[in-house]
């Protein structure tokens, strides 16, 4: 058997681990030959491959970032590659494709699979927001990373007396901002799932001063945002050279608490250095798993369908499932958080 | 609502994170009393205890080990203690009492239970070996250390051409080493589930020699054994003092392969060091959680069961369930790691 | 003896660790009595201490933060002090003040050392800055956690063919940038001591990827400035709050180099991460090593001094010529990091 | 000029980044030829070598191990390697050789460099035994690893009322059991530079019990040893494979404590662990610098020397000088550690 294996879209800890585990679990078990196409489906679609043998992915499984590159695919050309994706299999001489990516990704390799290229997924997100699968890897260094962060941030908070917005990933579901709130011990936790109140934040920081505790710390998912008309939020403002300055949620919210509380409230924005490095252990089996099964799946030809955990087992599932919708907090997560505003 | 709640057994990362959480649901949110009883059973027997509040809790979330002690319980004294359920209940004013801890705790738990004590369990081992839960906390920091420990051998091993065997916890359920040995690669991984020969051991070494590969890591799980015959292995020699000096497996494996090799090959025993420390965020969160439904099942007087996690879920499972048979790994996960021997 | 000690200024790794010292070897070895003053001078002007025993300071090695609390100095208050410098020792009955702080706390202690209260400094400073002292307890660890927040960055970088931005602490000495980007190969460090022309920064990543290697990470001290006219730089707007929103030099850095390269740059801003959390093993050292020793000198009524490292040794340098002049990266050092521009 | 590089001896986190630096200061700003010899003086003797340009060292500033290789160093190759030292470098066509490494394999060099061979030495120990440099790069990140150790497991030996003995590297000099030590305050330190009584360990638990403090945490160095006559200590006996089970201090003086004691007290023994992994921030900062005056000194002609720190500054010293007597820990450092029995 021939696989091309590809990763696209934003970074993620543990992407290496997959393509290493799809080569090993292929090339020493099965005989297959792997071919790996650089920078997501541009590869794809500009030819540009090499083939994949044990040495080249040695020593790549605790390394971040991902030896193939990546990159964002643009709409045009995904149509242009639905229109000769039987061509392009015949071209490259591969038998199934192994995508890797998120949401987007993932309705790309949906309609490649319809347009007759055989596909196996492997779902991708840092911010755990793809249903069908209990946990994507990347998501648990992500929260590892902002966690161990606010850890720092706590003992500077409370020996200065001061507030401190943590913002961390996640523009459309909060699952980075619950976990590593609560792993945190976050007073208070703002999610894209649930508007909040700065009022509420404002009592909350009132109250432990009020109790003796010196310091809050508020943990903000990036897309998270305030119930309207609690808060005069205006970001994204034009600059000298024309560019969007960006005002994030996190530095604006620390200006807001900062103004009605007359104490200090420092915005932290975590940003890139929760999508590299070392992957966690648990990063590194989730996805050493992920391309295992993904082989697996090849070679049982069971295309159309990407890798899912459930509870402690990898099944497969419907591309067509998968996408349809994001995997949001429901509200009884956010209960048990106590802290979610 | 007054609630007693103890840990017992071996340390786990997480058992803080449990405390401290049913404290923060009781008392913040129910205005319940705590009282903790100091070390373990030992504390329940001899009327140990101290009340719970909110400051008793304020900064343990990322601690390791546990405020309130723990012991191993002595038989004879559980016997007494059911003999005296009810009693102890009333004495102590407790409406319900939360145990943490392992199989041994969680059978007495049920004892109890039965002999009229309402008892909510919480489930607690390092080995991840409890079936009827998918996690446990403690294991995702256990598989951390021992994959970090690995991923620094690794290193040095191949610089130096040289064998490392390490060996980590898992007397009876192979957990530990399956994933921290998935994790950090290592070329042999040998369980409690299945017998090893040594000789395929060193033909996997020779074999990675013979390809360039001038090192290998084995990671072998405390409880392994060899295949009967496979290999001399004569643990537990008495010393001068009349103590028994514990050959373990790891050691003795390190050896053998010396021996059969004609390589350097080193042992390193992880011991005690996977057992102490901050949890990891996934730890945290999951020891959080635990305390939390804890707490509900006991204002829902859902007695004589434990909390348990199920894909994304913490439900409740009847204790007499849990305590029947040992977690152990499965064939198919073993296939999964490629390297388990 | 009768021993104050107060923490005063920015956060810094390693101040619990000197207060524990200080109290390990007067308490336990010369049976002395401790006070330790509530946020800083403020403690001391307004009679609010604690007294410090063995079991106050049981655990606290290593823990970011201060038990203490700090707060800046307000210039009339320390007149105030100095005026009363004399009646305060008599007042709280203490022999010797230790303060251990800053350049502002170091000048505020040789005033009261003039004004005859007997001191002994311990120099703290996270930006590493102050003279008389090879180097300081907490900037070890900043330096650490601005390596490993850029270990991190530079995996993604390079997956998503990205120019990364990284601004670190340092106002006024770029120790921290210099060190942190030494050790994590920055392509390009940017100082307080030298002013930078953006396009030469340009002209690095330009020929970076000429020579294939898609991406580049630029470590930049707060303090950094392009030199005048290459750079439209305006920071400090004002908002619609009225608050002055501060574009630091990391951000707009990144602007500018995205706008000339026509490349996606990022910045991320370290912030107050790198003043919390666990102070690393060389911090916890050289702190205990510093209370140690301030301990020595106030035995041996060696007042007006301070504790600082040299070579491998401790010793006491005068107040007075500590605080003259700050210590800034040389031209020599800049040369052996090979990247400063 | 053509340079020749070699690391040898035992392993220490920090070769590659000296590695590094060597080639990109003398290939990137001198335009010189850099050939790396493959394990140690082995590869100088074989003539097993490969070029090393900038490409051969990207990526290896934070990797543990040596991408060169090591070996030990047999003593008749060495005469046999003076012998030939000027015809050797007049075959690889090398002008200098810089070689990396610990006592043995400077003193080699020191031999090498008097028989003619153009020499430019970098220490290396990890125990930081060298006398000459203030620190040797490797040893930090050996503390750090001890230190991180220690702080696990006074969390659990805390809650399990437990004596914990630990045994760390360091045969001849106990540098890493004091700083360690110091870090993790352990409660007793034993190193090699002064026989120690475990009568006096004993006494220190019991009084630490006798004061509710029911754990203690000692930290010996793999050198240490009980004064004659106080203990019963029988190392090295004979397995049935006719191998020597080497039965360390740390396993001893466990059982000897545990014996007179009544209570349990465990060894750990970190072995390996501390020699590999990713370096820390400071010991790549120290490597970065050695190879690059390293290659400085090459170019100034500067032979039969090595780098050294002192200070804050590197400094070239005579390879004799380096290599007369091992640096232990003195006096005056021992007392400042309160613990050191």
């Amino acid at each position: 058997m021939r696989i091309g294996v590809l990763t696209a879209g934003g970074d993620c800890p543990g992407l290496n681990a997959v393509i290493r585990s799809v080569v090993h679990r292929a090339v020493a078990h099965y005989g297959d030959e792997v071919i790996g196409f650089e920078d997501g489906y541009a590869g794809l679609l500009d030819g540009r491959y090499r083939t994949l043998d044990l040495e080249s992915v040695s020593g790549i499984l605790a390394r971040g970032g991902t030896i193939l590159g990546s990159s964002r695919l643009q709409r045009d050309r995904l149509r242009e590659a639905c229109d000769n994706a039987q061509d392009m299999a015949h071209q490259f001489g591969i038998d199934v494709l192994i995508p890797i990516g998120g949401e987007g990704t993932l309705t790309a390799a949906r309609m490649l699979s319809d347009a007759g290229l055989p596909v196996v997924g492997v779902p991708k997100t840092i911010d755990n927001d793809i249903s069908s699968t209990d946990r994507t890897f990347g998501f648990d260094t992500a929260v590892g990373v902002a966690t161990e962060a606010m850890d720092r941030l706590k003992t500077t908070a409370e020996s200065h007396q001061r507030v401190m917005v943590v913002e961390v990933m996640g523009r459309h579901a909060g699952w980075i901002a619950l976990e590593s709130g609560m792993a945190a011990g976050a007073h208070g936790i703002c999610l894209p799932e649930r508007a909040f109140d700065p009022a509420d934040l404002v009592k909350m920081v009132e109250e432990r001063f009020a109790r003796g505790k010196k310091f809050a710390v508020v943990c903000v998912a990036e897309g998270a945002h305030p119930a309207e008309g609690t808060m005069d939020y205006g970001h994204g403002e034009i600059d000298q050279f024309g560019h969007e300055r960006f005002q994030g949620i996190g530095t604006a919210l620390a200006y807001e608490l900062e103004r009605r509380l007359g104490k200090e409230a420092k915005p932290v924005i975590l940003g890139h250095v929760q999508r590299g490095g070392t992957p966690t252990a648990y990063d590194r089996v989730l996805a050493t798993r992920f391309g295992w099964h993904a082989v697996e799946a090849a070679h049982r030809r069971e295309y159309g369908r990407m890798t899912a955990l459930r509870g402690t087992d990898i099944v497969m599932v419907p591309l067509a499932e998968a996408v349809t919708e994001l995997k949001t907090v429901p509200k009884d997560r956010m209960d048990e958080a106590e802290s979610v505003f």
